[in-house]
């Protein structure tokens, strides 16, 4: 087990007509708000009324910025930042999913930054403070309601890049999964896949002798694939919409990472597919993963053949535990599948033509991954097993 | 599932050489601090010098106060308060295991109350207010190191008690696993059998659908038994000792309280018989637990059954899921004793001629437990089949 510092400080509200409270939570980190949100959605749904709502009641100031999209781009969140200085905003309100999330916290570092927000994004400046940020979270999937990170889509260019600090995470996380009853099945879908490849990321580790949080890992994962059927089978069944809610966010608060340290190369893959393709975030991580896992899994079989055996209930064959890890490996892409995810570029209609680019742009700043760092040569690869209908199961 | 409210803000800081930061870390909290610790240990080890040290060049000044015993004194809790007082100490600092912490918690509350600090135990007054508390972490078992208790024994009558607030968190907890080398083989058995008690107690709940949950407790336990033996029969591995250390916080630090309720009786009945026996909070744990058990298992089979396959491997017989449940209470059992815990009242010695006393004192405020609510006959019964050998496995 490696050394690590661990605190996440999201103070998390869970249940039902919990966003009934957001003028209460949002009166204790200012008085005059950027309330931040997608399309319309949350108008339709009366999310919107209830927050204006309880922000009146708790007299707080309400500025509005819509229009957030997913891959959140980075000309809005300059928008926001000028907003937000121009009208004196004292603190940000994301009413939304991870996009609106990711959007919300870019916009609160910006804010009390003097140069571009985009630095933080290059690695050209360090995040050292920024406006509280608060969540009403529609979407479980990004995990972004207690994380420290915000992902953003420059679109001079198509770079999809992340940036983070301990001060991005919000104060608190409002979680109602009635909210989430009215999800289209391919966003359930999506989510669903993202919080289960952040599992994943963190479970593929060269660190040894991590046996609790490869049980916490294991514990979230199987959660995510038996709630899954029930969530897109009964989109309104209150228990199976909680606990995926749930697993959504302690896929990715960190707790999940302590003590070992993460892969990422898939997220690092997936972005350059985003950036290009704009790609929904978890439809592109069922691409990767399972090619990903197919290029990988030699670099350390015993632990390919733990998640098939623990995550998937795979009898282990001690004759021929390669053999275990590929059934771990293909369950996993069928789980994929299941939920109606593309598995394959070409099921979601991306073209074999850019992966060059691809992979030369996600390995311009070096190999990515740590389980097994990957260069350019690899990231092909990898694109190229994702593009092969001829590996699909059954095929 | 229910709704609840989940914040847990303590800073973690682990792994091996952390104790050297903790002048950096209480540096943030104040600059004169009550040094707070049981005997002779942490000298004889050398801890004591290096807090001392590293409080030192963070130009802190320091204010001791040693000799907490396990089930800390509320003597000497009024004592730390008076010198708190008298000195204008502005922070605590705590260095040892659950009791030197929960005191020191005490104390924090004390100094900034009025009246008497046993008024939080007897529910008089509520905590509003403490001085922030440090912690380096010399024994992991009561969990005392993220969470909002403490439980402090009144020597005037023998009542052991519990207040807690969220203000009680400490702000961070430094653990290193190689502090723990040198535990004794019993208060490593003490504290394995402690962090297992409060995992069980969350885990029994009547709250349906708390998949995830179960599943976080189950990794925990699993966690706790592959390492117990372990930690007993290599005292010196560092890998086990920080499963077991890790373990022992997150089994404690609300976690695996969402969305559910615990049960807390055997708690209940232990808090009498250390109240009176000075019984190890672990030990006395170790005879409870397994009574209780075979007192309320027929309240939910399903659950025990559950317990019996996930947590202990054990193969569920579909047509007698009373012996899969009752295999489970009995490899508890039998795993308390391989840690050389007692099992029943005689192995520690503790006579039966105060069970009534205990029964009665024990629901002195109403039926105690929320899994199967307890009244004075229900844990008179338990505390008869914590007393009878001949209920012993084998006998």
């Amino acid at each position: 087990m490696e050394n690590f510092v661990y605190q996440n400080t999201t103070k998390i509200i869970f249940g039902k007509d919990t966003e009934s409270l957001v003028g209460k939570e949002m009166s204790g980190l200012g008085n005059k708000v950027l309330l931040h949100y997608g399309g319309g959605s949350i108008k339709r749904s009366g999310l919107y009324d209830t927050v204006i709502k309880a922000l009146k009641e708790a007299d707080i100031e309400v500025v509005e910025l819509g229009g957030v999209m997913p891959n959140p781009r980075l000309s809005l969140v300059r928008e926001g930042i000028k907003l937000c200085k121009d009208e004196k905003i004292d603190s940000v309100l994301a009413v939304g999913g991870g996009s609106v999330i990711d959007s919300a916290k870019a916009i609160s570092a910006g804010v009390l930054y003097e140069g571009d927000v985009w630095d933080f994004f290059t690695g050209k400046a360090q995040i050292e403070e920024a406006l509280p940020v608060g969540v009403v979270l529609t979407i479980p999937a990004a995990g972004s309601e207690s994380s420290t990170g915000t992902v953003v889509t420059n679109e001079d260019g198509g770079y999809k890049k992340s940036a983070g600090a301990d001060i991005l995470r919000p104060k608190f996380a409002i979680m109602n999964p009635v909210l989430t009853y009215t999800l289209p099945p391919y966003q359930t879908s999506c989510g669903l896949s993202d919080m289960f490849a952040h599992v994943l990321e963190r479970y593929f580790t060269n660190v040894p002798n991590v046996e609790l949080t490869d049980r916490m890992c294991e514990a979230v994962m199987k959660t995510i694939i038996d709630n899954a059927p029930k969530v897109l089978n009964d989109p309104n069944g209150y228990d199976a919409r909680a606990e995926i809610m749930w697993a959504g966010t302690l896929a990715h608060n960190n707790l999940l990472d302590t003590g070992r340290i993460g892969d990422w190369a898939s997220h690092g893959i997936q972005h350059e597919l985003g950036g290009i393709y704009d790609i929904a975030h978890g439809a592109g991580l069922a691409i990767v993963f399972p090619a990903w896992m197919k290029y990988v899994y030699k670099h350390d079989i015993p632990r390919f053949v733990q998640y098939a055996n623990r995550v998937w209930n795979v009898d282990i064959n001690p004759f021929n535990m390669e053999e275990t890890a590929l059934e771990g490996i293909r369950r996993t892409e069928e789980f994929f599948k299941s939920i109606n995810m593309p598995v394959r570029l070409n099921d979601a209609n991306i073209p074999l033509d850019r992966i060059e680019e691809m992979a030369k742009k996600g390995a311009e700043n070096g190999p990515i991954g740590q389980f097994l760092p990957l260069d350019e040569e690899d990231i092909m690869a990898i694109l190229e097993i994702a593009g092969d209908k001829s590996l699909e199961e059954g095929e």
